[in-house]
């Protein structure tokens, strides 16, 4: 169980100061302009699933830990995933059975972020007074089970009662966005759930699938993409789109940051070789860095804020990926390089009025060496909240140690839950919020800020900083 | 003079929590499963040699300091060791020109790691109750000395002392064991001091001895490595040699971590090149890559834990290399890349029910980059504890802070003492648990464990974590 | 406003040992053996310019922050620094909305270097009492203008009231050091005002304008550098005149760290294509490895210290290239390599009686992983103080911590202000006083330095160290 003072400084002084300061933007509403829940999961509002298929499945922060503490995946996600030939006990014997084994490495992960946020989350959202074990891991279950079955665990009921007051989803270019409508038009539910434009895998021409999905991009925007200049006109009209539903950013995970033009006809020609699979791998990377380009290039004209999280070796365990599909915990970060890679797109856009780029890594070398210097130069860059393997209480004050006397608090991102877990979400922030107390805390006990100062730098990274940097 | 509080955290809250939790484990035997000392050193339970034979030289942590500020390399080697054209002043003469080096450059040893390991063994060890000055090298020499004549100082009475309960050293695989043999069948000697098999110049195809191991290792395994399978062959007989000996794991230093395998026919071809001299660079690289992946292979079918720890440039300065031979403290590190290069092991092996992986770095970029992302996702993947630089008190906390949160305490290795220095190892060993103490006693106060949590912790780092990593 | 706790830890036991070690050196005169003052400023001694033209244009910490935040760098130059066809607002007026800028974005610098740095000017050089903010602006800089008219803070008044017992200037080869002549006659002047050889565009045979500046070196060295030999010639010839004039070391900022030699002849080949402009870019790199490692040679005869600071993509932004030329703002680090890069001059004058080499770095990574092994091995090599972007109270105590435990304090530079801000000069080593005090004080009261010792070390760090290093 986590105490009222969780997180804080240790030193009494600077504990105090961290309360205060932490008092102070608790209670403020949530920002989360950057995610992966659904908008179908707020707009069906369908009653939460089990346990199981609400805290562990989804969560690949806590498939993967449980794996390597030796939990096949085959428990770690729900019976449907893994297809047919896989059939295993379903529906609640398995949920059961995944949850015991979550109660019996429970202590193992003592220490981690994990054990924070799913301790919290059973703490606060769901009232459990117990510590999760093999021995109260059924009536933990059945307890969460009741609670589950109640209308005030709804998903919009839960929006409300978590003070969310923007939600940004992840949407595919060609998804019509339907479910962001039909929020928009609910009279009694006043979030405001925005759509982001993250268009990867039109990006990647290297890949198999780039074909069809450049197919599936013509008949949606209604454009032909047959060449280059249809690929340039469907994009964009579907970021119209986005935007015209509200979205406010386009988010771009590709290996590397490597994003620079390419002569006009040397672009139309890479990209009629790659549609028709004659591209070398050499053309079909400049085409991808050359299309991230032309997304700077488009976040220039129509103000969208682009964010860019590079540097991560995606399903580095092949039988893992083949089984239970991408995204079930063995991504792994490799090592990033930006200034090199980031200066064409910063030579062209980098003081453009309108241009926004906000930068995230999960490679801690980059934040004093390459990240704080170029937001500390460029107008349009910011530094993105740590994310993935560094949301967390030492990594983010690593953060803000190695990026804060260089940049500043205010060309930073605010905070980026970046989860799937939805019920996660006010866990999430809240830590934030106390981290950056903490931290704030210890500029003013080492009398680098006052305390007035801290307050309002506070509030400001829970509020008008991430208003800022997403335009909301 | 170090003080009983050395190490623990200076706020009193945590000082008196990190008091604790030390206080549970201080005195718990001591586990290492890695380190340098000799089996015949034990066996032999001859008297030890004078204080510069006995702290200095074989000490390269020592040497390269001493050598840094100025002292010469010839009074940091016995007289033995720089060869007939360079003969010294020999025997005590020359060691206590050495000791009086050592006494001469201590003052700028402070802060260091050195500094503290050398005090708190001449205090605690032997009893020493001055600072070491040059006023005071003498009488310390001499101190040193009437100790060193004592029954209580033979080596198997100090390894009592010390309470090892077990010791791995560190073997060629052509080594017969005899030494351990020996100490096994001592009636008055329960210590348990186990071999560990450290293949390296084997797996080097590039270097030009290598052909001549590959003869020894043909004689002592009595398999003809004439051939790739000899080679194959030759290896898992010495293994289960090592196995039948005890030997719980196998160690691997190569400049890379690369390991991938090749075509059987292709191994075959290039061992073939390689023996008569005509593989070219990449073929001997690709080949050693080949071995490593063996190793792993072996080691999943075996049980023998693998440790590696690549990422060294050995002997960076030829001409001390060349008059004072190898281990002479100017080995110097490497950028390190783990999570390309471990892939094809990890899909091989990363989730087989025997394989143990312990991946020791001391580049700390791979921390929260590669390692515990890797470590917190295949089930046989282990943090190694932080090594040679590393193994200090701010560095360890860093490590524990860049992995904690992400892979927990449970996916580490325990600490290693790594050392050639055996009046060394309870200093180590100690200074391990007070950090580890500490660590853990900063968690307590920002009420991120509990305490009981934290007690729990600490006695599993010292005794459960390490026994399941290396099967003892 | 910072009050006179400011930068000490938070904790109060720490704080009152930091308190006293800090009283230790907190009035010894300035050494500032590295740095970008002009000797032609204290020679002219002329009135001290605008505020702006003080305190903002010339400093691009400074400079950089205010552009991220918005402001154009026509208001972050003199009116005269933007070329003729970029007439602006000129005098007093410009200099007047250059400074309101600044007031104006002055709360987004809170928690920045840079916001401490010039409040601690204003407070403790200006007697400023209020905060900055767009309503104080005005007034703040009439009570500036008010000062700066006054005796008291003409340039070589102001040297004697900083108390700066010596100042190294940064200077061209071909500079004929007549204002260092001047100073060095004042008979009412007892400053040390030294010269850096600084040759870096001599070493860029890849740079356009290579072949002018060795014309001009062949003028003002009367040595014909139409040949390889007489380069060398030449620049041992100004190194001499260098030496003669009081300097101390030689200063080198190329993009990699690599140096080595080249065939005698393939050195003269080279050169003379470079010459003519027909050297590949590979020959041209060679040949500049070749040169750095010959001012190694040269350092190792003549005993002047050699600083390197490489890994720095200088002006990475064009178009503010372009138009305000370099050093204004936007040099960005890249990743360093040093063991490899060091190797060949290492082995060469690694352990040489005369050679030191100091190396600077903004790429955190090889601290503890190249930096402090090898300063921790080569008598030769000192760890350079933490610089640019990371001279700031976190990133010098992340340095201290990444190196001390491998290295010591005896191996590192001492302070390095390394400014073009005179008026910072004082408030920059003042807060490297503090920190290291911060430092010792946690080494104090973790028990791994008692007091004393950190009171000597102190004071080492600040005056017998860089006399040491820098042979003062």
């Amino acid at each position: 169980m986590y105490r009222p003072d969780r997180l804080f400084p240790a030193d009494p002084r600077g504990r105090e100061v961290a309360r205060r300061i932490y008092g102070r933007v608790r209670d403020l509403p949530i920002i989360s302009p950057h995610g992966h829940v659904e908008a179908s999961f707020l707009a069906e509002n369908k009653r939460l699933p089990n346990p199981a298929e609400l805290l562990i499945y989804p969560d690949h922060y806590v498939t993967r830990l449980l794996h390597t503490l030796g939990i096949s995946m085959d428990l770690l996600s729900s019976s449907a995933a893994a297809g047919a030939d896989h059939a295993r006990a379903s529906g609640e014997d398995h949920a059961r059975a995944s949850w015991a084994a979550l109660a019996e490495k429970w202590k193992f992960l003592r220490g981690t972020v994990v054990h924070y946020w799913l301790s919290v989350q059973l703490q606060e959202i769901f009232g459990i007074e117990k510590e999760l074990s093999p021995q109260s891991a059924t009536s933990i279950y059945d307890q969460i089970e009741a609670k589950l079955g109640a209308e005030d665990f709804l998903p919009r009921r839960l929006f409300d009662r978590f003070d969310i007051s923007v939600l940004a989803t992840t949407d595919s270019p060609v998804d019509d966005l339907g479910a962001h409508e039909q929020l928009a038009k609910l009279p009694n539910f006043s979030g405001q759930v925005i759509p982001t434009f993250r268009p990867d895998p039109f990006l990647e021409p290297c890949q198999r699938e780039w074909p069809r999905y450049i197919e599936q991009l013509s008949q949606v925007a209604e454009v032909d993409c047959g060449s280059y200049g249809g690929w340039v006109a469907a994009m964009e009209n579907r970021r119209e789109y986005f935007r015209k539903h509200g979205a406010k950013s386009t988010d771009h995970s590709h290996l590397t940051a490597h994003a620079a033009p390419l002569e006009g006809a040397e672009a139309q020609r890479i990209y009629t070789a790659a549609l028709t699979g004659t591209a070398s791998r050499e053309e079909a990377d400049a085409l991808r860095g050359h299309m991230l380009f032309e997304m700077a290039r488009m976040s220039a004209d129509d103000g969208l804020t682009m964010t860019l999280h590079p540097g991560i070796e995606r399903s580095h365990h092949q039988a893992t990926l083949q089984r239970y599909g991408p995204d079930t915990g063995h991504d792994i970060p490799v090592q990033l390089e930006l200034t090199r890679a980031l200066k064409p797109m910063l030579n062209h856009f980098g003081t453009a009025a309108r241009f926004k780029l906000v930068v995230f890594t999960v490679d801690e070398t980059v934040y004093s060496r390459e990240l704080a210097p170029l937001a500390g130069f460029y107008p349009s860059v910011y530094i993105g909240a740590p994310w993935w393997f560094l949301d967390t209480s030492d990594a983010i004050q690593r953060w803000r140690s190695a990026i804060t006397e260089t940049a500043g608090f205010y060309k930073t991102s605010g905070f980026i839950d970046d989860t799937r877990a939805f019920v996660s979400i006010p866990v999430r922030h809240d830590m934030a919020r106390r981290i950056d107390a903490s931290y704030l805390a210890r500029l003013v006990t080492e009398e680098r800020l006052t305390e007035p100062e801290a307050h309002e730098i506070a509030h400001d990274l829970v509020e008008a900083i991430p208003r800022s940097v997403f335009n909301l």
